[in-house]
């Protein structure tokens, strides 16, 4: 509008345009390096630089010197506790994923050794996890049958332990750490939940002491592989079950009530270990239908290089496999470790940490163990136990390892039900359905996500679900961009605030002035859809003072205050909308154009084509020069006045 | 900020929540009706209903009442116009798609005349398109070769025009016409140019007048097979393709320097037919090498229903081809026909004309034609020659029809090459090159879309070059919002307006106070990256302020105002930040939190945990109540008076 006499207080500024290198080399910057690892580097000597790297990459050397008998005393408390856990954990899991026994106590002792030189959290306790453990019997055991080739798909299972480290590092060293964010937290407690369930329905074959039993994890399978075969459930194992299960319940109930008393919950799957043992062993239950593990070999993990089977022609599941789980173990790993690094305020670098989960898959995957995380419970318990530093993974190793030289005889009377309601007692822990509650109250979008996850995860299968669920999550994203929400602005009473009508209705609209706010970039998706969408807010503007016989509309105001960005559709978008404007006698006047947003008007001649003139730094100001114009000669002053007063955002 | 006597002058609403049912209707509404096309039923008797409900699915009783003799006039020319391009067009692209010629005919009569009837665009003019023909060609070739199984082939075309035809009208009632926004400006750019280039090689065979041709689209392929031939070449045809091309291009920028001149452009390629065809006659040039279209037999389109291939193998290809081309021809024919609505001011539904395109494609699949949509080029003759209305169309379908009935022997000896440098001389106009540096200029992204989709067409093939432009450009959308840029924000001189100091240097800093400011909503994808982002501008400031010895940080202001939207693990990610500000002695304080998030604050009693004293309506209140806080004694007066100054957005 040429208001010659309206001088624009203050002008939006144009931003310099910054070379093109410049711009890409600072925005991948913004996207890989978020957190400015390097700071500490800066202005540093060479000699204390490479101390610094190495200590950036070998956490170990920054915190042993400091470490003190206190720290180890509490550490030692700690480790014990956990290895009484990790036992019958790792034996039940390496179960649940079909593999033999040993290779779950394995798999407690090389990983956690490599943990507590990598690793940067003092919390996390490694560990084998169902999921994961669940993940490679059903991906797996599709291709090779563990019971006709146990062999091959031992094989199998290394090799896809091999290429989640792989993985798992790669992404660390490529700073690509937020691939893990995808999974959103509803995602994984929908995807936990119905992999949880999952596995409880799994362990019913050991509850009832099945024999044959489905490979596929889908309820309808189980449930006709369980109900098929009704003549050989066997009571004896699943009264012993019952009992068992009961007994791990009550004592996680008790510790949760009382958690100095964690420890009680921490012992329980060992003792129920022992006294199942015992049992069998004075009843000779094992000769009554009651499955025990049998004979554990001694000694220590055997090298397994040499069994990573690359030439084997189910390659490309193992890595496969080896991706998902690999994925699956980092959401659940990187999440547990950085929720305990809260509680103690210190602060664990994502990517580094999968440098610490891949070095110690990889490593595991050539020492006869299969893939390693942070399982949740066993780190709660680690926590509770008061340990200091990663040494509590240290000495739990080490108690692993005395089990692995001396005591794996003890567990050949170790019943396979015991195992089974230990797996269920720490999986009815994992469906977390207040979750899933409070995600229907706060965010229904978010509840749908959750419960598509567990419903594929349930009906379909574990792969299923996840993706299921990742693409909910992601169309959702691009549904924001796709269908942005326009709203209309008021002024708010005794102000020059303008905000939308919907959120205060108190707000009340400028005479003449049609204020709308545009709520995400505009990008080629929306640019159609906003077009429409503006011009009929105009038509139906219109109309409604046509009815109220309200003075006509002479000004269209945008707001772009949420418009963080816009592409070349965009653009052209708002010149088709100056051109509509222009026709129905209206002129379009913008408010608050964000520097990349001016900046591509001005490239493109926009600014031209609308004029400088019609560009303000706030609402409020476009409002005041509208008025200025519609009653040029009467409210002058007022509107200087107005003016004044207007000074903020 | 336990701020007893700093009343906040315009509290934060929280709008009432919604029912569920209600919001996820009123959603649904603004995602699949935006240009609410009912408008015009409200309050209507039923009678008057039914007939704009007729009106609406039949735009031809809208218009032909008020059709005038003048109208008539003009649309005549403009028929007789396009129809002389659209014969040899018709040929040529029939040849391009490897389908006998006088298929490229009937397409040019019945697709026209529905259009007429349920069309909405005035200026559009229908007709084979050269991106779709050369798609079938590459996609059905691969299944059915047409020189081998011609029947057959022919059977798979009609077949995937009808499933292309189902396909479009379906999205049109569906409302879901959006899918076709998600190919971008820069993505058609690239693609179609990619297409063109691809077209102008595979002429190559008519001008050098090959025989034996790859029915590979990639550069490669048909480098190889053309120079793997070259004792094949023949002068003659080489010869005479050249010297029409030149012909054709000449005439082109002629007409394009003077508009006036439209028609000497559209009459090129007939007078290049004829001329071709009158020479070959005397010359009996078709004996040596120059390949001539030979017999067309007479007639009307026969019926083609029965020829429908249901049973084919190949039906799912001619399923996906169907698909593909349909969003192609839609994508293309929408586009022109918008783009031509814009010029003359009237408006088209972009879902009305899916369906009418898709009709049209199907009746056409029923009578011998294959896939028609809007080209350009015809499109934009028409509109130069003055049609008024669909009618230039009916008159088009005449000419053919007449053409078919009577006129087919003359095409007897048309050369081929003729129609190669018909297809190269309209497929240069489609490589848009300024295009391309526009978009570089404008915007480094698209211009990426756009030669990914370029290269993705040319060496690879069609679909891969679209596939590749779409992903790409979706990914921009997801990283839009994975990693969102955040502003530090700064006081505009002499003003209470708060402006990221990148856009306006001049903007200076508020002692002992960070004001950030987020540009996207927050997400699960982008929680941990914001959460860091936010920790790291906190200690870089905290940093600097140490360095240059400025008064300690005491708040950090979060100008919510571009937060359109949040998750769970949004709040979750705000809960933290503020643990976090707690654990550094800061007080977290937020502006201006829109309608969502702050019903999502309140849901999850995040509001409680902050302190609603803490939530202010604009970073100026905010700002203002932290310096009350910061110099209470002293200042109070100061703020007060600040305080009556900035009350504006």
């Amino acid at each position: 509008m040429g208001n010659a006499d309206f001088e624009c207080p203050h002008p939006v500024a144009i931003p310099p345009t910054k070379p093109f290198l410049k711009s890409l080399t600072s925005g991948l910057k913004e996207t890989l390096f978020p957190d400015d690892p390097f700071r500490q580097f800066k202005n540093q000597s060479a000699s204390r630089k490479f101390i610094l790297g190495l200590q950036y990459f070998v956490p170990i050397l920054e915190w042993a010197p400091r470490y003190t008998f206190a720290f180890f005393r509490a550490d030692v408390i700690a480790g014990i506790t956990i290895a009484s856990l990790a036992v019958p954990q790792g034996i039940s899991y390496a179960n649940l994923a079909n593999l033999p026994p040993i290779v779950g106590l394995y798999s407690s002792f090389v990983p956690p050794l490599v943990y507590a030189i990598l690793g940067s959290s003092r919390d996390l306790a490694v560990g084998t996890v169902a999921v994961a453990s669940l993940l490679i019997s059903s991906m797996l055991g599709k291709e090779v049958n563990p019971n006709e080739d146990p062999k091959h798909y031992v094989q199998l299972a290394l090799t896809a332990t091999f290429f989640a480290g792989v993985f798992q590092s790669s992404l660390g060293f490529l700073r690509l750490g937020f691939i893990v964010d995808f999974l959103s937290h509803a995602t994984i407690v929908g995807f936990m939940g119905g992999a949880a369930t999952v596995v409880c329905l799994q362990q019913l074959k050991g509850i009832l002491g099945l024999i044959h039993f489905t490979h596929r994890t889908d309820l309808v399978s189980v449930m006709r592989s369980i109900f098929s075969q009704t003549h050989q459930w066997r009571w004896e194992s699943g009264a012993l079950g019952c009992c068992f299960l009961f007994f791990l319940i009550l004592t996680r109930h008790y510790s949760k009530r009382k958690p100095c008393f964690f420890w009680i919950n921490a012992m329980a799957p060992l003792t129920s270990v022992v006294l199942g043992s015992v049992l069998v062993y004075l009843t000779h239950a094992e000769k009554h239908g009651v499955q025990v593990i049998g004979h554990l070999k001694k000694g220590l993990n055997p090298p397994s290089i040499s069994e990573l089977a690359f030439g084997s022609p189910h390659l490309m599941t193992a890595i496969r496999t080896g991706i998902i789980i690999g994925v699956i173990a980092l959401a659940e790993g990187v999440a547990v470790g950085r929720s305990f690094a809260m509680f103690k305020n210190y602060h664990i670098d994502g990517n580094k940490e999968m440098i610490a989960f891949g070095m110690m898959n990889i490593a595991g995957s050539c020492t006869s163990c299969y893939l390693t995380s942070g399982p949740f419970s066993r780190t709660a318990v680690n926590f509770n136990a008061g340990c200091k530093t990663a040494v509590s993974n240290i000495v739990m190793a080490t108690a692993v390892m005395i089990t692995l030289l001396f005591l794996t005889p003890l567990f050949h009377y170790t019943p396979l039900v015991v195992l089974s309601s230990i797996i269920i007692a720490a999986m009815l822990g994992l469906i977390d359905y207040e979750a899933a509650i409070h995600l229907w109250k706060v965010d229904k979008f978010d509840f749908v996500v959750c419960i598509s996850a567990y419903i594929g995860v349930v009906i379909g299968s574990v792969e299923i679900g996840l993706v299921i669920a990742v693409i909910i999550s992601l169309l959702r994203m691009l549904l924001f961009v796709a269908r942005p929400r326009t709203f209309l602005l008021g002024n708010i009473p005794n102000s020059m605030i303008y905000r939308s009508v919907d959120q205060y209705p108190t707000a009340n609209n400028v005479p003449g002035v049609l204020i709308l706010q545009i709520d995400a970039p505009i990008y080629f998706a929306n640019a159609n859809y906003l077009r429409e969408r503006i011009s009929r807010w105009i038509y139906e503007e219109q109309d409604r003072l046509i009815s109220t016989g309200e003075p006509t509309l002479q000004y269209v105001i945008l707001d772009m205050s949420a418009i963080g960005s816009i592409d070349t559709s965009g653009i052209s978008m708002l010149e088709e909308v100056n051109k509509n404007t222009d026709r129905r006698g209206l002129k379009l006047v913008l408010a608050n154009p964000r520097s990349e947003v001016i900046k591509k008007m001005e490239k493109t001649k926009f600014i031209g084509k609308i004029g400088q003139e019609c560009i303000y730094l706030t609402v409020g100001e476009a409002v005041a020069a509208c008025n200025f114009m519609l009653h040029t000669c009467k409210s002058n002053r007022v509107t200087v006045q107005e003016f004044d007063a207007q000074d903020n955002v």
